[in-house]
């Protein structure tokens, strides 16, 4: 289990270095993502971003339109890297979740938010449509197409309770303290279980958002006839069958 | 901004043309959709159903099949033709939303309704299979698989705390006055900011929820690789720094 | 309409045999499914699991492995067969929904449970990704995938409440025999209309769920070039002119 | 059978407009495509292409990226339009066939040409990547990949031999008069064919180029649902029976 | 290694049931498909077609196609369970391979024929599009998209010659004799070979021609994670560092 | 323009490092890829292979599995590299490609080799399948499926003519000293161009070989709308309208 602030994010090669490095730490089987501060994440500073997209390089449209699109691949990786570690990430959000926040959680396996949190996807405010992963992620999130497209054409704020009817959450808590309690309680739920079954579990879920059932079958038996063959089956049902907690087995490295 | 009322609507390539038309008019930003009448749709009319099926064309029935699937493909576009219209069209229903009225809106980007608006997937009961739309987009509108097959396999009837509750709809209102209030201010906000965004950001909306996350983030980054290098990136985030609304921005055609 | 218990589903080539014989005949127009004994279903006995899985037939784990994803073909089949049965297939939880279960009911068309129902996706907790339907299925009958990755990962319980709010059950009832009334009510309803419009529609938005819109649409034109041209319409048409209930007409066999 | 030359094509919605009548007009069962004069087609001048490039509108490098990416729609429909048209098209290519030319043939169905003919993909010559066909079409019809990349990147010329062989054109002819001939005789053989089963076979072609084996399957099945029950089996069955040649039936309008 | 004859092939389930136990036996490695007669295939029975074709059950064109539809499933099953069956499948082809010999042979993995061989997809002329799997594999099988289209547009024979030069058959003999030898010792060297590698090697073949490079790439690794541990590997780089040949190494079942 | 040599590729990292290296280098604008030694790779050294594979890591087969299937990605990134490098990459075989020499190839864009080069895809004598990217290449690269499946299921050698004939190389030369100054003169060719042109058109062609033809226009025409607008198109057409080789224009870096 990892707890990481979002301060350790002031750039997407620190956040892609840090999730490669929990992807490969087989001591880590589980993340929790909160932000530090007074805010979860307070949005791009909309200087960075001018300065950034407005002093292109290149000598004509086409030049300048190639080194944009190498920028964008590199800003998408920053989240896509949570998505493709195996170890599941939860989100604790408090406060503001705007712009990259929005494209940060929605790259996260569960959220949780507090009563006072909000949500905006801002893009639209500043002139352009979000490219680093709310447009695609976040309907795959929320059952409701009317209120993605609703937030995402006006950049309207979502509050915590409409943020959990809609789904984008799982759970609401009192505060951060309390949220922070809950994230910790569940992230030590998942590091308990066995890292074989609960790693299994992110890949083809994320597989299966991707694919037709019969393609997520076909590869969840291709992924299974290996994976079936660890001792940590063996181990948990002894261990259920010894009525003890599947938190009382210890499970190998993975 | 553009308010058209379901007269409009008598034939499928008055809708065609008319979408077309708003597509390429670059004055036109955002589409409000209501109905004129005492419902929103009454349906497609039995008899013409009936008398359109019923007479077919064909020597055999191949050949009769040949033309209702020219037939079909014709009235399915008439619904196509505004998921492909880049302009964001808000739909505001109320009294009754049947058969024909359902395939229209789930084609629409943001729903909205009176308090005593209702919904009927019909088509099982006049004995087909629902073929212009709704059996297509129905399911990735609403979060339920559940409700979207009962709805489709017995044309029950959904009312507003449903559709509300199910996500087919982002708002519900007291009364068509409020709904009418609403949706014009809705459509405002979306029309007050960049063109360039908004319309890149309901392509992209589209074009992701065919495609899987990592296909969706590679065509988000080419698109985007021009779509940045607009001035009103620049304007926005003037805006922004001097704390001016954004809708305070003059933005250029589109 | 043919009522089963789950006594029937002893083993997964009885269910395959089952919901064979059900699409071949012609005089079952729908399925309701519910469990005889106090729960709908234990889950999986672990004792059975594990010598299943722990008593490998091979001479190396290349052996293994693809004698394994033999068996796992197999046990998915079980559950596929529902979603290929062209009646639609209305589940009827009461109790204890757990493991297999859940795969079960997530490949039904229609789910309703009792008040005190709840379910488990339990895979987690005995070493293993559930593999034969419920992380392929259940993110697409759910609208929060938040929940589902919760459920998945941690195998916490979740309650009728819950079930309705998420989605995943349409309909709540007091008790099972409110439920199995129910469910008899909506079968039948179902099974009063035309076949050709019923199995058309579970079969289209079956294909449409693992495709993209503009394929969903083309598939579903050529699949009622040919429907269109049955009596049913007619039948349902004059019904309707007359203001009979579409219950009143009698169709063919299908 | 209709004759077509290249004058014809003068515009793009000339092309859409003459292959939109051609689908329509029942007596019309298959196309010849050839040049009429010294060379299949010359390429695209240059001189237009430049202007039409270089005269972009737009504010800025987005809306005139907005403004080109419209138009070239339109040039791809001018080809994508013989694909969709259900009638199938021959092509008879002499002399030089360039840059369009080559998008051209890529989406025709039938490709012959005279021993004199060569054929050059020339867009990378004039700075650009080929972008109405070639680059998508020419790769399915060639079975060497190292060809085609080959000649997509030098833009060198490629003769009719090596047509031959890779596999562009199926036929050649020692001239154009034979060719002609040629065309026109295999035009009539699949005109005198059943147009059911001919129109089938070119719409499933192009579908199973794009899906799956089993999902061009699928479609297949659905298709032949209907479409064999036509007249034209039995006609032709008869013919056979009787040892009549298939061109002796007289088949319906389709 | 197992040697069919068309004899055997007299109806679909056969054929179905012959490959699905070809499937399960573990000593059958490889099967070479050959016809006992004068001919590979006399192509379907006109009569037969005709009469059960034109011999429809259902009382409206929909409830007809609708059993016309599981007929052609039935027929596609038998030539996709070739396909299925993870031992590779050397046809061998003397005479004339006309229609349904035709879906048969794109079915296999290897194709071979003798010098007096001739092909023909001669579903155009009895008046139907070719529906078990010809328009589906063929353009898949060989490399000029042009030829497919003429054979299958215009049902013209083709030849061995040009069977070789366009890659339908990678082999061409000077008589049945020779072939029936050379299939024989082809069968003999694959069936020599590792059973891990060479049905691993059919299974990831197939599924990368009807997916993306990326997702081959991805099902190979998934695959070869457990298919990498069999001894097999062992053995046989034992046999290479001791000079020996291949087929000296004796694999356990697989 | 870079010359490698097959020493470079001592591992994968230095694949990867060195192609991602060329990709981001603005003055390399092709590749050109040939063996150092007698042969162009000698394969895979086997007992280098056995130790990788027969020392696993790992607690049980699902823990060996789980590290193989790692180590096996980080494998076919060494070539996936090439294909998402934008510079084509022409490679120039010599005397023998084994084994992994065909996975290697298969990524490139042009091949060519001498007539005494020969390939053979070695994998099945060693007990495993190909799974660095032959089986999901190779395929996509040749025309001739049953030519294939023979190469891959029974590791015989193919000589440079049936290469060629195949289309696996699109040139062949009489030694290695003529292909290499083949090889540099066509990279020359490529080198002379529009790098927006060349780049665009290789990532174009990759793109659309793994889509359907409408999803590759798509793409294309999204790419292009930024692409045109380069200074490339002007000059270019400026020298073709003054007869002068397009050889002759100096383009800016991309």
């Amino acid at each position: 289990m990892k707890v990481m602030n979002s301060e350790l994010l002031s750039s997407c090669s620190e956040m892609v270095d840090c999730f490669n490095e929990i992807a490969m730490n087989s001591d880590c089987r589980v993340v929790v993502l909160s932000g530090a501060g007074k805010f979860f994440t307070a949005g791009i500073d909309l200087t960075d971003v001018a300065s950034d997209v407005l002093s292109p390089e290149g000598d004509d449209a086409a030049r300048i339109s190639w080194n944009i699109r190498k920028k964008l691949f590199k800003f998408q990786e920053a989240f896509s890297v949570i998505e493709r570690c195996p170890k599941p990430v939860v989100v604790a959000i408090h406060g503001a979740c705007i712009g990259g926040g929005v494209d940060l959680i929605s790259a996260c396996d569960i959220r949780m938010c507090t009563q006072d949190a909000w949500f905006q996807v801002k893009e639209v405010d500043i002139g352009l449509a979000a490219d680093v992963g709310t447009l695609q992620r976040l309907p795959k999130v929320i059952g409701s197409r009317s209120l993605v497209n609703e937030l995402a054409l006006t950049a309207r704020k979502m509050f915590a309770d409409e943020a959990k009817s809609s789904g984008l959450v799982s759970r609401v808590f009192a505060d951060k303290e309390a949220m922070m309690a809950g994230a910790l309680e569940m992230a030590g739920e998942i590091a308990a279980r066995s890292p074989v079954a609960v790693q299994g579990t992110k890949i083809n879920l994320i597989y299966s958002r991707d694919h037709s059932v019969t393609e997520g079958l076909d590869y969840m038996a291709t992924w299974n006839m290996s994976m079936l063959q660890t001792q940590d089956v063996m181990k948990s049902a002894q261990a259920a069958m010894e009525k003890k907690s599947p938190k009382s087995v210890v499970f190998s490295k993975f």
